[in-house]
């Protein structure tokens, strides 16, 4: 089919929708490193991690070799709502620029919560309904995770109980009331409902708190109460599980249409949009049946991929995790303020790390100056604001949609736009009146967070 | 087909989308009455209105003939970034409401701007492009026209000067940043720079500034830049025109699946939203060729069309613009507070007014906590947080769909999503922290802010 026949958006009918999710595992031949027991250092069963996780979830946490897993009707129904998510041809933006390049974009900020967070914020909520669990508890930072969970709850009929730093849910009171809206129960972490929240209030009387700090809050409420659990949005490979849908409904939209990409670019923070949006593609590679470029882009605040080390480590701030192999800054690392919040994690997904370690999938980093610049340079030439963490995708793209222009190349290009900016807009006025800055870590202080990685030679494997 | 085929969400094709406004007026037996100059009280021609309009905007203001105009080719393309709007069959809510109702919603919300108005916006601005103009002048209460109209400028290289209320400006600044964003100056009004500014700040130093108040500073600044112009977001015949594809869009969509509504509900402030998705469904009332229920859904705080007089009036509080004859509360009555900003207008669309006139736009009005209530009920039931604004149409159709519950009747319910409610957080906030309020006018208080309606005797007609 002819190009100019494409046209700017293209949605797949109902009937076209993906019907299973893809478990890109099951096509790895190095396979992620399993998680361990922080307690023992051995290898967490299903069974153990039932007690955080609930059982359904535990087993696709596991599941290393079955290829697809067949959505459940419910789910189905919920995408419905909000899905299928646009593939758009940025044509406004290749004309802009000058390009050659095909600039494509899977945009998943159509919906509430504004990100591709309710992928799996559903699929995690029904599988505790099913159970016949009551409630779900999380942490949340700016939000993001907490709105899409809130949503899937009230849905569902589920109790949600959200833990939300301080110093955002006074700060940041949008989300909040988003959460609220959707019958949400959202306490501002540390508080005193729970052990560890009296501990820290009693030694930091003012703290503004912090999202390890949250974690271990709700972690303490999920396993202290009865019928709760605790639910995380990204790096876990059950998140990475459901949002393969991202790349699927790319992939079938592409597919239409004869398009094949050459490069495949992702904002990366815990890994789950990225994941997602690469899986079946990456699969195809794997299996040797076609080739992609797949590059990671993070923030030069946070960069686990581009200058992290690849070692066991805590998953959360509060040690009380599982602990997970993959490319981290160590987990005391305080990323800098940087306001791509959903991009300010210490690790990265262990499938995604695996990869990455195998030279299947490339990273870079950018300064979020020139971030800020692309995602305004985007929003003029495509209408849509983007979130300050997909704008690190469109500047990777930008940049090599600019390369193209300069060689003639006529590359096709793919790139997640995770989501909307619109709670975003105190990091934009930041960048209008001139005062954001950037901040890059030096080596000194990366191998100092570097070297709190937990001593592995401690257990007696 | 049968109702179980229809899909969650109907999108046309790019091919199916409406390559033609459609002027309601053409079909219309009894025209709305046509803007008067306030200064003589005379027929203003398209030559005159051209010294605030584009000329190409003066001339669709006045003509009540050609009942369609094509959409030229650049506002096609504009149009295809962010259209076709999705059709949504509602069956959650549906379910929810346990109504044998079937209700559907045409959802304008998924674009940066938030709302409907970009419709219009990318239309006004186009015209001022092409007629050789460097720049467009307006004025922003909240700042969803602001924002659409800022969009439509970057697109198109236009300059965009926004005048916005001050207390909005410093109180609410996101949608000032969206602005900002998209390349458009955002002065707070009042301002030192017009004169009309400098002379109400020497009055009233510390004022927060009003609609009113801005809209003559908009205007000054347009008739003295040369090459600038002034638009507006609503109330005009061309708003009413580019909105028309709301409508057109909804009736293919229903057209395509054989459904056809039995009411159509919409909220009315201006009246851009609801002109623009009754248009085709009124035409064919008026030809005699189908029958539907219309209803205006207005704030019980600024009741234009169930409680205002039908009469000429000055569009603005400052009473430069024209004199059109719509319902009205008189351009001096200060509507409450009222958090849905869109709705908080004295007066009515002619074209919606003289509807009313002659029975064929049914009205009523709703206070503002059920509206929230209702907001909040359709969130947790179809996902998508509304704007207060369209929430008023929520609400209407709630209550009719209620009422099918209650009577068995199997209706089909249309009703206009104009937008979203991620800015107007502070409202949800108030809501849920039960601290909202309603306020109803007296008729005492009404029927003083109709005393000041111009004295149409004083001209020698």
């Amino acid at each position: 089919m002819a190009n100019k026949e494409i046209p700017y958006k293209i949605y797949l009918e109902e009937s076209e929708m993906p019907k299973a999710w893809y478990n890109l595992r099951a096509d790895m031949k190095n396979k992620p490193a399993p998680l361990l027991n922080p307690a023992t250092g051995k290898l967490m069963s299903a069974e153990e991690l039932s007690d955080v996780f609930c059982a359904e979830l535990a087993k696709q946490e596991v599941d290393e070799d079955t290829a697809y897993f067949p959505i459940p009707e419910e789910i189905l129904s919920f995408y419905k709502m909000y899905r299928p998510a646009p593939l758009v041809r940025a044509y406004c933006l290749e004309e802009k620029l000058k390009t050659p390049a095909k600039i494509y974009y899977k945009f998943e900020g159509n919906n509430t919560s504004g990100s591709h967070k309710l992928n799996s914020a559903i699929a995690q909520a029904y599988y505790a309904k099913k159970q016949g669990l009551t409630g779900v508890t999380t942490e949340t930072g700016a939000g993001q995770w907490g709105t899409a969970l809130s949503m899937a709850c009230a849905y569902l009929g589920l109790d949600c109980k959200v833990y939300m730093v301080k110093v955002s849910y006074e700060q940041k009171p949008f989300r909040r009331e988003v959460m609220r809206t959707y019958g949400a129960s959202v306490t501002p972490s540390p508080s005193m409902e729970t052990e560890v929240g009296r501990r820290i209030l009693e030694k930091h009387p003012g703290t503004g708190g912090s999202l390890g700090c949250a974690i271990s809050e709700a972690v303490e409420v999920a396993t202290n109460t009865p019928g709760y659990r605790y639910v995380l949005g990204s790096v876990l490979n059950q998140v990475m599980l459901h949002q393969s849908i991202i790349g699927l409904e790319a992939k079938a939209a592409m597919d239409k249409y004869g398009i094949k990409p050459d490069v495949i670019i992702g904002c990366a923070g815990g890994g789950s949009n990225l994941g997602g949006l690469i899986a079946p593609f990456m699969g195809e590679k794997l299996r040797g049946e076609a080739d992609y470029r797949f590059i990671a882009v993070e923030p030069a605040s946070c960069p686990s991929l581009t200058r992290g080390a690849f070692a066991y480590d805590y998953c959360d701030t509060g040690m009380v995790c599982p602990l997970a192999k993959m490319y981290t800054l160590g987990s005391n690392y305080i990323p800098a303020p940087n306001h791509a919040g959903g991009l300010r994690y210490h690790g990265m997904s262990p499938i995604l790390s695996q990869l990455r370690a195998d030279g299947l999938l490339e990273a870079i980093s950018v300064p979020q100056t020139e971030v800020f610049a692309a995602a305004e340079y985007f929003a003029r030439a495509e209408g849509t604001l983007p979130a300050p963490e997909s704008s690190h995708a469109i500047k990777a793209a930008m940049d090599e949609a600019i390369r193209c222009r300069e060689t003639g190349e006529e590359k096709t290009i793919l790139f997640g736009l995770t989501g909307t900016g619109y709670f975003d807009m105190y990091a934009y006025e930041k960048f209008h009146d001139g005062k954001m800055t950037d901040y890059i870590p030096s080596d000194e202080e990366i191998q100092k967070a570097l070297s709190y990685l937990p001593d592995m030679s401690k257990y007696d494997l």
